[in-house]
């Protein structure tokens, strides 16, 4: 049986061994990808982002518990995506956490993926980590990031639903949510809700998307899929991200999360918007992909004594980044 | 008289007309990057990056004010790269700050840019605004990032010398500086250190860095250029990154940083480390603008309509993306 075989016949152990393979971006890992593809496009994938520090890791892991716990569990796959630097240990540590509780389910699958090499790489590793688990038949596929930088965005963007994590006390509680975060989110979790300051952060988030969301601010309505009053009868009905609290230490909150995720899930369903983001996905990975083909087409052609010779003149001076394209490109 | 020779000649109005060709990547604004290259090299590129909330933009400020009250002062430019979201307005209120303590003063330009599209789009345009603030004969320049992921790493490597700003408060400590910040750092700063908690912010860090840097653990040196005792005499001296205090609103320590910032340039070109930095950065540069016009050149060769043929195949799962990448490149 191949290792494809293997995986869709529900093998963990082919299943780690493949995951490895597509890591690599080795040339079996990338015929499994082929293979597997028309078997995907099943998985509920869910973001999960926010500033270092909020209890991300520990949500995702309540979460995953969660849908362990139901009366119909669903399958779940955990893609760790942490930056940390090696000597912090971060990743080891967080993978230390959550053996303790989720280990020795089969229903649960864990990855960690440290950053390498190129931004894009990771993006493209992680999609196609997780298009093995959705091809692998698991239901729920919990994409976690570190930070909320545009590597965070790029990747929530794999994403069919996102959660941003907030946690009270990250100094100005306006500025911790600047960085173009709001926009991704589908849904936002004030982490850590029994601290004292929850309100005030929870009460910044309110205001932010009651500016994102002028219906919102109209009718103070968070938290539901609302039709516009007064828009079109056919048009599909709003979604507007609900804020919800929690406290991942002891699960306070993670069951109405939770449902929160699956409710959304239906009204990307219903309103289209689940085909559609689909497509840009596919629509995004399909250009990085051409783009690497496109590069790597060029270095065979292109010597590296050649290409080196050209970058030389550029760090004389002599020859400016533009006109050193040109050279290489016209291949005089 | 063109618009290249204006800004060379210090014009002000020219150089902003200039900034916006160069932002917008228009015909101009190449031709000018490229007759302004051989000017360029000159200029103490000074990245300073750190979670959203830490004070940044205040720091900024007051290393710019700093520059322009020393006995010889340095003209600056400060480029604020700001991927806040429309409408938080972050990055207007931050010119709004700047404006009351640097406007009308010559020597200081501010120059503010938004994410646009692409993650390498920015850190390439902000190369691009760098260098013409280098040509234009700017001592320093000051280039702001708001948080602590890839795309602030990314744009932190286009400077010679990068400031990494903690503040106290950040939940827990060890967390808030993981995602691979330390690694770019020649100089931490722990802003806000009147707070009651700095201390333990600062050992944190102290913490942190004794372990990136076995020296420093050692000999408990910090803050100064050492020579690896037992190491080869003729070996370059080690940069053990300092970890600074600072109190941006009122301007305490912020002499001390400016120090700190001029003795490792000096630190750099005594060890050969300029120029090495100088070449990465322009490798890095070429790799980009040649990945760019590899991906334009592609696009005139494929028609949008074949394109998107091959993408609905994909969509539909008829195609994966690697065999849809083969099929676009056979030119089939």
């Amino acid at each position: 049986m191949s290792l494809t075989e293997s995986v869709l016949n529900g093998d963990p152990l082919a299943l780690a061994r493949l995951l490895t393979q597509v890591e690599k971006d080795s040339p079996e890992g990338r015929r499994a990808l082929d293979e597997l593809f028309p078997h995907t496009g099943k998985a509920h994938l869910v973001g999960v982002t926010g500033a270092p520090g909020t209890g991300k890791s520990s949500l995702v892991n309540q979460i995953a518990l969660q849908y362990r716990r139901q009366p119909e569990p669903k399958r779940v796959a955990v893609i760790a995506v942490d930056p940390s630097s090696p000597f912090t240990g971060g990743a080891l540590l967080g993978d230390r956490v959550r053996m303790r509780d989720l280990s020795g389910d089969p229903g649960v699958f864990i990855r960690s993926m440290a950053t390498r090499g190129s931004l894009g790489g990771l993006a493209q590793a992680t999609a196609s980590v997780a298009q093995v688990f959705d091809a692998a038949g698991f239901d729920v596929v919990l994409i976690e990031t570190v930070g909320a930088g545009q590597a965070e965005v790029d990747i929530a963007r794999l994403a069919h639903t996102t959660l941003v994590v907030e946690a009270p006390g990250f100094g100005d509680d306006i500025q911790a949510i600047k960085a173009g975060i709001l926009e991704i989110a589908d849904i936002l979790v004030v982490n850590k809700s029994d601290l004292p300051s929850a309100d005030s952060t929870e009460r910044a988030l309110r205001g932010m998307l009651d500016l994102a969301h002028p219906v919102a601010r109209t009718f103070r309505h968070h938290g539901q899929v609302m039709s516009v009053p007064g828009g079109e009868p056919e048009k599909a009905p709003l979604w507007i991200p609900p804020i919800l609290r929690a406290v991942a230490t002891d699960g306070t909150g993670v069951e109405a999360l939770a449902a929160a995720i699956g409710q959304h899930a239906q009204h990307l369903r219903q309103s289209g918007d689940w085909n559609r983001r689909e497509r840009l996905r596919l629509e995004v990975e399909l250009e990085a992909l051409v783009t690497e083909a496109l590069v790597g087409r060029f270095r065979t052609k292109v010597s590296e004594k050649r290409y080196n010779d050209v970058l030389e003149k550029v760090v004389a001076r002599s020859l400016s980044p533009w006109e050193a394209v040109k050279v290489l490109l016209s291949g005089r």
